[in-house]
């Protein structure tokens, strides 16, 4: 195999116009979007659906921490393609994987994963996605992207439910049901979720999910419960007790929802939970909480989905958020994405499906994927980037704090796990300003929720990074 | 930009070890799977769930219409990776694209395309999808897969329900309403599918999915009614009364359907269909079942859903295979993936989302792949490989007929459109002793439904091929 370890120069130049370094700092020559900027997205409407383009992006010149658009403006790049950039624009390590012939040829040829897997696929997950798998889980699936990841994580949830009532795989009566979507075949389960979550745009995701209306909305759901979600305030040590409370009643819904839809014969066969709710608003819980959350699930039978698709691949300071739990065991299942770079999940030994083609798909997950991540881990490893995390996360904590002393009727509620920091304006109006403030210093920061600023930067986020993601929103809070 | 229109042998000496000549024939030294095939399987099991692999591929030896398997056999590949490779192993064309930069920062600088795309997209996807659009269809929604876009053209349909229900975009009471999944905001909408369909398996998809029980099994799914889907006797002339029954049937049924949930207040909005019920079985029906088909659609206000995820990309002697309909306008959505190398739809400009995050994914489909498809369809264009399914499908037809007369109480049904072609044994157990004995002589060819064995060649399968397979295919219908 053709495999270079570190890049070369040679590498770099033979692929012809792909940028090899990172600008010192942010240069804005015109709005965002720019004019060339709005003229793509006139083309691109000629031919696609783009009522949520933002601006266009010269990605041959991006690197780094610093994308650069296609009016040549460079911007410093805390939100990353919605935190899916795990080390940056272009690394050059990655780059030189041109010339492998893994990656060319799971990129021409690409193989239907589930029936006839490349010769090098178990040694690919176990290079990537095992050698980073959260303690306690060993084996993975892989699917195309973190809605594939939850969809089937719940399946795996479902069946594993039906079996363990059933003691055994299902009978000639069920596979007889089923096609007409009848009992015993086709059963009243449900998934229990959170207020303010997200877990994808399927039909089935959008029925746990509670983030915005706007992706609900005109979209029939399963008629699946959800449950109060804590709502911490900041400082936690200031609101001690009112935190604590926002834990008690959430667990006191979750349990009572249990208990109703037994009741009802609907049983909840799973529960899945972001361990920071992000698109909702990066909202936190605390460790206590998530043990007792697992505790209940134990208690009911419920299989325990840690839903880390934005969360995961080493922003929080560990390689998964949940592990901070410092749980007693491990989830039973952890789905991911983005930062991964394929989507799938971890789940623990007793969930495995042992019929074929009931967790199945035609790609069921890209290859070429697999053969960029192993470097990415590589890389993450060698440079201690999670470690990283941690410290320039506590950084930029810190010198958001200092904003919200500096700016205390405009900035609120500093919150942050690694470097997935976040904080509150007043109102959206005063937070979306912000935003695009801050890009015309040259600073793209993502929104959400309706108040909420959040970072979502690489993993090679450095300090100096931070230093001038807060001098600029220093400069655009004064414009408010 | 570097781009080469030709193959270089330079180019391709450089990426190491990937094959570029066809053999002449199969050759099987193993059994298949063999022991390598039977150890990689063993090892896959400690990482990933593999209940439905068949045998391991050697994917940089396989070249052309040949795949090469793990321990070295080389099999005439009439399946293509479940009819997902559109011009064979290793185009040397497309491994040369590993040095196109635009292939290379997609892959590992992948925008998050509804937000940040590349400055390119829109040329990316005017040279690959736009420019083989069905007739009549101007716009393009990627996706990540053939899931994805069943998901998200029914969503599409749902918006659109209800967008023109009320004349406009969604309330306040709405948006409301949409985040307890209650009326009005959260509709009680159906889709209609048919017996035999596949779509997908998500929860969403499996709930029109029927193919087969094993997918559906033990998990919930949307109350969505299930039409008869005509089920005809070849050869077609011998029984054109019965088959005429068939379509009359089928018809009557989806439009008892339409008008029930009319008056449940749970409208359909979309009907979703397949041009060849691929996975329940190779089920076709006639231009003229279709056409009315459509009418009542249009009549019921019901969005007319094409789902090419497994006949589209030019294998039916067409580049959609509802262009043999002639219908007298286009569907309202066209469904894509597989051979396209990227899922997604085709949608009537009427259909356009307009507001943002309605329709949308963090990836939003791969743009790499667009890159690949770009050369594919010149490929498939400059080579007239559409032309050639066309033809070389009408020889394999004839030759699958002269097995029927060879082996009359063995192979009965015989059909086609281009090479999608197939036949049926007398039962499963016979249908997968041949696939297997196939096997063993070097030919590999899938199963569908109960009872037949399905053709899914590349669109460079020629009819020196066909006649290899059909060779085989006396061979073992001799051992049966």
């Amino acid at each position: 195999m053709l495999r270079s370890s570190r890049p070369s120069i040679n590498l770099i130049r033979q692929v012809g116009t792909i940028a090899i370094q990172e600008p010192a700092q942010p240069s804005v020559k015109t709005d965002i979007p720019g004019p060339r900027s709005k003229l793509l997205h006139e083309n691109l409407k000629r031919v696609h659906q783009a009522p949520s383009v933002k601006f266009f992006v010269d990605y041959e010149s991006s690197f780094g921490n610093y994308l650069v658009d296609a009016d040549g403006n460079a911007l410093l790049d805390s939100f990353m393609q919605i935190s899916s950039i795990p080390i940056g624009y272009n690394h050059p390590e990655l780059v030189a994987l041109h010339s492998d012939p893994r990656f060319i040829t799971a990129a021409v040829s690409r193989p239907a994963l589930g029936n006839f897997p490349r010769t090098d696929f178990a040694d690919l997950i176990a290079n990537s996605l095992i050698s980073i798998a959260p303690p306690g889980l060993r084996h993975v699936q892989t699917m195309m992207d973190g809605t594939g990841a939850n969809e089937n994580a719940i399946k795996q949830s479902f069946i594993r439910y039906q079996t363990l009532k059933r003691g055994g795989p299902p009978t000639p009566k069920d596979l007889e049901s089923c096609m007409n979507q009848e009992l015993p075949g086709t059963p009243k389960l449900s998934v229990l979720g959170f207020q303010g979550s997200f877990h994808g745009r399927s039909l089935g995701m959008l029925s746990v999910t509670r983030s915005k209306a706007i992706h609900k909305v005109d979209i029939p759901a399963f008629d699946w419960p959800i449950a109060k979600f804590p709502r911490y305030k900041y400082p936690l040590v200031k609101h001690e007790n009112y935190n604590k409370k926002q834990d008690e009643e959430s667990l006191e819904d979750v349990k009572k929802h249990f208990i109703a839809r037994k009741k009802e014969k609907r049983d909840v066969a799973a529960l899945i939970v972001e361990p920071i709710q992000s698109e909702g608003g990066d909202f936190h819980a605390s460790n206590e909480y998530f043990h007792e959350l697992q505790k209940l699930c134990k208690e009911h039978g419920v299989t325990f989905i840690v839903d880390e698709v934005q969360t995961g691949g080493g922003a929080s300071g560990h390689f998964w958020a949940h592990e901070k739990w410092g749980l007693p065991e491990a989830p039973d299942i952890v789905t991911f994405s983005k930062k991964a770079l394929i989507g799938g999940y971890y789940y623990k030994d007793e969930l495995t499906v042992n019929e074929p083609y009931r967790i199945f798909n035609t790609w069921m997950g890209e290859p070429t994927k697999l053969v960029i991540l192993e470097k990415v881990v590589e890389i993450i490893k060698r440079d201690r980037l999670v470690e990283q995390t941690a410290k320039v996360g506590a950084h930029l904590y810190k010198s958001l704090e200092d904003l919200e002393r500096h700016f205390p009727n405009l900035v609120s509620n500093v919150r942050g796990q690694g470097n997935l920091c976040a904080f509150d304006l007043p109102d959206a109006a005063k937070r979306d300003k912000l935003l695009a403030v801050a890009l015309k210093y040259g600073l793209h920061v993502g929104g959400c929720g309706d108040l909420t600023v959040r970072f979502r930067p690489a993993l090679i986020f450095e300090q100096k990074h931070a230093d001038i993601a807060t001098e600029i929103l220093a400069q655009s809070l004064k414009k408010l």
